[in-house]
């Protein structure tokens, strides 16, 4: 994606190229994968003017291959940055200055990289990438609202069938199973927290029997690397009149907010309405309001606290207020947004209290 | 595990005192749940001499005090580092020597780290951690034989009902519902490449058609945290000799390096006599022979060309071999191994060609 438009922006930066890499098959480069399509080990080189190319280990050459880059060098060398270094000379590339994603450059790996680009001089280019992944192209939107359907489904499949489940793992385990089997993955790991449990907005499933009261499911699918977001939270059992009533403050909010979003609103604004709209229960509303969606899970605007991000068009991101009352409960109602003029809410699952 | 000896080392390399730090809650840092058994967001202190502390973001201070640390901390500043130098600066710790973990530091969060920290110098722990983990202690011994225990069952299970699966995907599905159901994690995605896909070692299952031929199934999960890694090749329909032949050679060389493990070995060596034993095949095997497994699928001992690497009491690491024929298919024969005082494969699902 938006390969051209990197490019510009190297050239305005005075970089001769931007170099980006994964070691670890288990981590994707949000920005590798971005430029490429490719999720192996390997190395970007983007030169501001010429083709860029992959250098990929001999073992993952065939999948670098099918990427979107045409060029693609079998890494020759020992170690990374040797074979990268070899293959920028061979193609009379300039090494002056060198943008690096520093966000995703770790300390040890830019001393090997120093070792073989002694006299360059390196530039972040993280905040950049980050901007121009944090608006999406058509071709994103399109794959995003698909994926937020697919989340959508497999989670109403997965609340349908709520009654057959005894333990939080059996519902995750569903979950990630329907995804799977549709050959997608997961964003991360589902949140299903029953009772108790979800007064911690970061629980982990247990191979324990669901809790009476709220319970938690927080899920999402990548569909072509792509992440969808959505938190729903059921209630097992008979809630009081207080619970339905701290839940439905907490869906009038997460509605309010939605209306709230036009276009170059402060993100930190939005957070304010909720925080304000609380009232006393402010203090129970731990986390962010909302975040980015895309290749990560968490990407560009923040809606938080000290956000100084704005809303533009072609923005993917969630909005996600919750309540957490430590060993009692917690509630978090969460959709994916598109922002495009107007507002769209891409994950459409009721958010009316489902009792089971 | 292990604090106290770790706290020597920082006494031997005169380090008033380590941090570590995960600011993605998708991304464990392996050393700081070693240390926390915490697998969320948060900075970790380890003092030389004083009890070791967490600081956790609000949202996460409830699951932080489910730790193995006794001391925790609720980060009052907007930053990290600005909460760590404040805590550190409480508690009267010396701030002239830090030991930092270079592998898993961004330059980003360095930035951070050193406008709290100007005056102090860093030294790298990267390598004494991956050396501390790559030595397993009773108790993590037993959780890693339990994770086997786990996959193998899993794995088991799966070739059972091979002939109910008609995708990839389904299998992958099928894997991974096992897992969640039983409260584990995946070690990492399941790899079911069949075919001609059986040729790319990282390939990615499909929504697709589960080939004739060989199938590569890499699977392992995670339970307490610590992970299995087992792979078996199988073959859909009537294999030919040659196919048969080329399985059972790589059978016997696994078999036989697996043979080979005795103390103080050169990993290196291993990996060498699996090159020579393939003979003309060598350079079909694209990939090390294998790799540490603990906290992270990958660890130390690495047994590659290049490892300087040797086998010590109370590793854990697999033994893998495989030969990839471009476009036409791949075999992989993987077992984890536990070293101590002799070998002990830990994997225990039948390596005798399977045919479905």
């Amino acid at each position: 994606m938006k390969l051209n438009e990197f490019q510009n922006i190297l050239e305005k930066k005075n970089c001769d190229f931007a170099v980006f890499y994964t070691a670890d098959s288990s981590r994707i480069n949000p920005n590798l994968f971005y430029f490429t399509g490719y999720s192996g080990i390997g190395i970007l080189v983007v030169p501001k003017k010429h083709r860029p190319f992959l250098i990929a280990p001999q073992m993952e050459f065939q999948r670098a291959k099918k990427s979107s880059i045409k060029k693609v060098y079998s890494m020759e060398k020992k170690r990374f940055f040797e074979s990268a270094h070899s293959i920028i000379k061979k193609n009379s590339i300039k090494t002056k200055n060198i943008a690096i994603d520093k966000n995703n450059f770790t300390l040890n790996s830019y001393k090997h990289f120093k070792r073989q680009f002694k006299k360059s001089k390196t530039k972040d280019i993280a905040l950049e990438c980050l901007k121009l992944r944090g608006r999406k192209t058509e071709k994103e939107v399109q794959i995003l609202r698909k994926s937020c359907n697919y989340a959508d489904n497999i989670l109403q499949k997965t609340i349908k069938n709520f009654e057959s489940f005894k333990t939080e793992s059996e519902v995750s385990a569903f979950l990630e199973y329907e995804t799977k089997k549709l050959g997608l993955e997961l964003s991360f790991n589902p949140i299903i927290a029953s009772g108790s449990n979800g007064s911690m907005p970061h629980y982990e499933p247990k191979n324990i029997k669901i809790k009476n009261g709220f319970c938690v499911i927080d899920f999402g699918v990548k569909y072509k690397g792509y992440c969808s977001d959505i938190t729903r939270t059921i209630y097992i059992g008979k809630p009081s009149q207080k619970e339905r009533g701290i839940y439905n403050l907490l869906l009038g909010i997460q509605e309010d907010s939605i209306k709230m979003v036009k276009n170059n609103i402060k993100c930190s604004g939005i957070y304010d309405f909720v925080c304000n709209k609380l009232g006393k229960y402010k203090n129970n509303f731990t986390h962010g309001l909302g975040h980015g969606v895309g290749i990560e899970i968490h990407e560009m605007p923040n809606l938080t606290l000290n956000s100084t991000d704005r809303i533009k068009d072609n923005m993917v991101f969630t909005i996600e207020p919750g309540v957490y009352f430590p060993n009692k409960f917690g509630i978090r109602i969460e959709d994916t947004i598109l922002f495009k003029g107007r507002v769209k809410v891409l994950t459409r699952t009721s958010k009316h209290l489902l009792i089971v």
